[in-house]
């Protein structure tokens, strides 16, 4: 009887997720994710670092030999080794076990920039829950389906953006914190994306007046990539398609309604589905 | 001739909404539970309790009084006591007649907090509303079919917010007020859903630049769960599908009415569901 | 030949829309009614009022006798005058011409809420253009099929307003400004419709995780309303009606799909229509 | 053998976009017209501009000498020359080189509204960019077909502004920030469309109140617009009509997608529109 699963065991264990041991590996593996990128949050803030500091490194230790045994295994047990290395998730699991071995070689912790991208690192796991979505399909078809309107949109609002911020920068002025065309823009999206932060706000009677215009601008486009995204969801759910698609048989056509009886391209009789 | 109602005149009242009877009984209790609440509403306003404040206090245990006539009427009457009892609109009940017994055994009237979180007890009340709403079905359902979307988009926004509250935090930092990774990531929602209290705002070129960057991002993405939501509602409203759907005996045409009793094919009888 | 057009003639002038009179005295009309509001807009800016002030006084007596003789004419012209004394626009038409006659008798002007209503009588005139609107059908029908649903929907959002604006009140209390319920209630409704003005912002740690919860639920919801309205309209569009509307010859029903040659009510073959 | 294009090679280049010459064309353009407006966007911040005004200025005029050539060019390539001067492209071409000639005629570097104004005509060469935009034409057909509907509702808004911002006006006064009606009318739009900057803000209990009211308003009207444009998006997606609707001969349906050949009902032909 073997004492240690066999690699075929092992590569079950980690790469599906039907049988008790595999979705134990999962969940595991999801608390892990889960709690060391909650360990990095609470970590950043000083009166909580003051009290589990030492706490805190010694779970991104361990946190740390986890995710390097996992990924080693991941590598060994991969049949295409070069395949998952580099790509997505390969990269992803690497970065995810770097932090704390990147933190032995920087010993200035002047550098509080570096400090704190090293904490971005750490917060990078969390795309590691990207494996267990299958729902995004759907989500992302969607979304690829619309491209093209939805470039259109993104360049149509930038130009917006960049001909109404310079006509504020030209009406209200350094004065009032319109210091340049970029803060302009910059006070444009806070604008049209209406959120509004105050930071800059106009002072002059024309500027408000302008402000208004692309309050209500930003108010209705909205409109325009929910529209889009809406229209290609209920269309893909009503694209009228049964589970079992009818396919002529003369030239092979597959797209046609569910009440359809004849070919739309052929005119011969389509087989009926029982 | 009896001078008080029967124990099942009396459940019919209570339970149903038919006759002039129960139809009273309801708009009482609506009455009661929207004024108890505007009374604690108005109780909590410094200068309207010193007038009232007398008032409210002999309102509130008359409230008290009913509601806690009302739960034990309830109870009587209920065929399964344990099962209204233990229900969600049993533990609303309840909860809503106990405010005032708790407050005779708070004497120390130096814990505000405990003081303000009486008010919310109270004003729990409101939940008793919930139920004279049958509507909610159709939203409900068309929300729960498209729990799996909802929890992926949930999911990730959160990714986002995580990932660009921390490039924020390295970005700012703690000097333009991004103190911690929360504080960064509190700052990222108040941005992203494009609220913008303005409390926190970048200072620096490059947080403006991702700042705007986000913007766009919240100000595009409020498309998706529109999208979800609006397709379920506009495929659950053209579809007309019963639970149970029909299929046409001749000509196996499933796509048929609710309320139809023909094929509209072929015109042959659709079998009665029962 | 007449020199006065005969009553006929300014009746049809009045009401219609179809030819050359009449549309003139409609252009006029609405000429009027923007003119007049534009200087009650105007009239309240200080500076525009010191330079102009004698001007506008001239114009709103000049409107005022136009709108006069407009109103009695329209119930000369009545053939159910009481009808339409008592209609919308019969009490938004005499709402229009009685502030100048009003000011006649407010002699002290020191009641500057007194002047400040007056004006917004003025403003009021701007209904009068509801007369010219008839695309307004399509859209009332649409919001009025989803009253149900958008009861349900501005209760839920209340009482969700009512019960986080509840614990707010608590967690932050008095301190940061949410001094009662009413307040903290406002400072939810600015939350959660992403308005953000920033009067009011939560300085705890757990107040802004809470009120991270209310921004991204008033971020979510906004779906709803949405969807609600975009399924009415689209199912309005799209419900499959052909200009000539098939009708059951047995049955009389006419609420067939388009693709329907049977009707699904009593099976009966409808008629073609070539 | 030619060492210059002919005319006919050289109009092809600029007006076609088919063989590797013309897409470099297009693609040399596109990097100027970018780059020209980043080059005036960047020479607005003061801090840039000192360090690399000079070649800012060298850049400038390099570009303005390459536009000048394209526009003459396009002039005298063009067979109809009056048609495109005046066209909307043939004006935005010759805005696009006049910003340094004009410079050189104002001296006076007082008038910085005069030399921001500059900035935005040079800013004005993105709207170049138009003609390599083909997906506008669908986007643009959904919000022409509902052009009646946006139209009263952005009257609607405007009057909901209007008599909303009088009222916040009567109620707060000058003394809360409300100084005029076009000032309430601001802070209207800034709430109604959800922006909430905070410059001005209700201080009375009855002016948050409305504010409350307006802001819940706002919320849900943006269903409004947003459900008019996905119905015409859905309806055109899913409608597959061609402006000549095909009907069969033989059956009479007019239901067949634009590319359909034969009925989907009997089978038989349908005709060809040519």
């Amino acid at each position: 009887m073997p004492l240690l699963p066999s690699k075929a065991r092992l590569a079950h264990v980690v790469f599906e997720s039907d049988d008790r041991a595999s979705k134990t590996f999962d969940i595991v593996l999801l608390v892990l994710i889960l709690g060391s990128v909650a360990v990095t949050i609470l970590d950043s803030v000083r009166e909580i670092r003051a009290t589990y500091g030492t706490l805190f490194w010694f779970l991104e230790w361990g946190v740390t030999i986890l995710f390097t045994i996992e990924y080693l295994m991941r590598i060994w047990l991969s049949r295409n080794k070069k395949g998952y290395v580099f790509s997505f998730y390969g990269l992803v699991d690497l970065l995810a076990t770097i932090p704390a071995y990147l933190s032995l070689f920087i010993v200035n912790t002047q550098y509080l920039i570096v400090i704190r991208s090293l904490r971005l690192l750490r917060v990078i796991r969390i795309l590691k829950l990207g494996r267990y979505v299958s729902e995004a399909d759907f989500l992302t078809q969607a979304l690829y389906a619309s491209k093209a309107k939805i470039q259109l949109f993104v360049g149509s609002v930038l130009s917006i953006v960049l001909i109404m911020g310079t006509v504020m920068y030209i009406v209200e002025g350094p004065e009032s914190g319109y210091t340049s065309i970029p803060m302009a823009m910059y006070w444009a999206i806070v604008t049209l994306t209406t959120v509004g932060f105050g930071d800059i706000t106009p002072l002059t009677p024309f500027g408000k007046f302008l402000a208004s215009v692309i309050m209500l601008l930003g108010y209705a486009i909205i409109a325009v990539p929910t529209g889009i995204v809406t229209s290609e969801l209920t269309a893909a759910k009503y694209k009228n398609v049964s589970p079992i698609r009818k396919t002529c048989p003369t030239c092979d056509l597959k797209d046609h309604d569910r009440d359809a009886a004849y070919c739309k391209f052929c005119g011969s009789e389509l087989e009926r589905i029982l």
